[in-house]
């Protein structure tokens, strides 16, 4: 294939107020830049879009630096390598690497992993339940939250690309019972009849509180947050004493132009000795040797299951972001150039 | 001295909605009983009044029992037994135990501690800084916060029972700077002053996020938590990466018929991994010896200081309670009968 003079990268436009919309993207064409030492050119094929990126795209500094305006923005992505300046990589390699949002990106071969595409293993899983969002579910249930068998477990916005791995990773660590929340009635049945939790619910079918206690009447343990506001109220109230809430993100507040209020149930951390813990994956790539040799059996033997939903067509990907945050997808969400 | 035929004691005679008043408590005369075998009589001489009591007063199962309506109250006391049907006691012994709220005790000999009034320790440092109150202090930043070297820790409630030993412990073992609010220019003077904090602000004075960033330029690491509400949002909002709550009790809501909202800034628990969590010295008694073994140089040093508020007469022990939920006393509240 032929190394085009030009290609599209995303830059951010403007910073949303709100729900992101397609202004707050701009479309560019940039001339394709030719590697240096230590450098590859590679031609993306899959690129990731995930909620942390709404994070970025506000003007204040955090664990990950906001995302600068009119300049291209990067994310998890995977693609051919057709130019090499690396003695690591050579042309026609797959890698992984983190400059996404763009057709062609210039990569330190330093920050970029080689990916077998003969191992029986779809592409996607690499930015999916085998990269990124896989650990960071094993590092929530197994290192924050300290998953132990017989625990009941709650996992919310558990059809998501995050989601998905935690409940079935906590019973396959010997969970109980694994309850998931998710925003469909499809999202429900995928969740009990594909991925095998316990209890599913509908969070649109009623208050969290009274769904959560009805799919869990001894009480919950641990609690895998991905949502934050009402999810994160009500596993406090159905909590048993110790329960431990990993807090990976709060995507229900993402789009919040002033955040709403905290729980008013926190007075129950005391006489219930919770805890509340946050973390972030790139805290713990120490684990990722140790969790990819305990995932990959699962995988290959059909125990832990992912979907994919795939957005075709680079210009989409904004597209693809904006319906991500409002719960379109099951399981990752990618788009294929 | 003759053991009178009866004595009194106070009883739960209604629950309060919001702030506890006289009307709450029943004054009642009952019979002095004589102890049978296991058993020990103790004439109280100083009683505690403690926070944690406010929530024995609503109709709420948690970790304490409700205090039962019509049946005499219980906590903490210190007294001298007058009878025993224990081998382990005799009269004239003095003894730390749980039935206080009375002037006669009837003490079953296993629950009873005895305290050695020659030991050069005055005895209300049984009922705090040596007791229950100042494990809960250790538990709280040596356990649950793991505090360590260098930390920069905020203690709220800090002339308190708790609070006073928690700055203390926190600069004895290392941290590089301890800050305290409370309620008083007197309360900041004695932190600053007597206590060595190293920099304490009345919560009167202004917004508490604003006093604290104040008082913690390079942030916080460690927050130890007796006052939840404002205080709790403004340590999230000052903590550094990886700061830890132990959160303790929140005097501020306990007089609330309904619960505040929480924090409106947890979204910062996943940026900054931090983690806030519950807990109660009654779970950790494994550590007093340690703490014991610590504390007792530290106070026959100097190192580890103390107060004590007493109020004289068994007759005002609602009312030395009532005024410590408001805040007038520094260090313990006790009761002297």
């Amino acid at each position: 294939m032929t190394i085009p003079a030009n290609a599209r990268e995303f830059r951010l436009a403007s910073r949303p107020d709100g729900i992101p919309g397609p202004e707050n993207f701009d479309l560019v064409e940039v001339p394709v830049p030719t590697p240096g030492e230590g450098q590859v050119l590679v031609r993306n094929q899959l690129l990731s879009v995930d909620p942390y990126m709404r994070g970025r795209m506000r003007d204040v500094e955090s664990y990950a630096p906001p995302y600068a305006l009119d300049e291209a923005m990067t994310g998890g992505a995977l693609g051919e390598v057709v130019a090499s300046g690396s003695d690591r990589f050579k042309v026609g390699d797959t890698v992984a690497h983190q400059l996404g949002w763009r057709e062609y990106a210039l990569v330190d071969a330093r920050t970029a992993e080689k990916v077998d595409p003969s191992a029986g293993v779809d592409l996607g899983a690499y930015l999916g339940v085998l990269g990124m969002p896989g650990l960071t579910a094993y590092v929530g249930l197994v290192r924050t939250a300290q998953v132990k068998e017989g625990d009941v477990v709650f996992v919310s916005g558990a059809a998501g690309a995050v989601g998905s791995v935690a409940g079935q990773i906590a019973k396959l660590r010997g969970a109980s019972r694994v309850i998931g929340s998710a925003g469909s009635a499809e999202k429900v049945r995928y969740l009990k009849e594909e991925l095998g939790f316990d209890e599913a619910f509908n969070y649109k079918d009623g208050n969290v509180t009274d769904l959560l206690a009805a799919a869990a009447p001894n009480g919950i343990d641990v609690y895998f947050d991905n949502v934050g506001g009402d999810h994160l109220e009500a596993a406090i109230n159905v909590f048993n004493v110790n329960g431990r809430a990993a807090i990976c993100g709060s995507i229900s507040g993402y789009n919040d132009e002033n955040p709403a209020p905290g729980p008013r149930n926190l007075g129950k951390i005391v006489g219930w000795r919770l805890r509340l813990e946050g973390f972030l994956v790139l805290d713990h790539f120490d684990l990722l040797g140790q969790f990819r040799a305990e995932a990959g059996p699962w995988i290959r033997d059909g125990k832990l299951k992912y979907q994919e939903t795939v957005v075709e067509g680079f210009e989409n990907t904004p597209e693809a972001f904006i319906n991500m945050l409002a719960g379109a997808n099951t399981g990752k969400m990618l788009v294929q150039l």
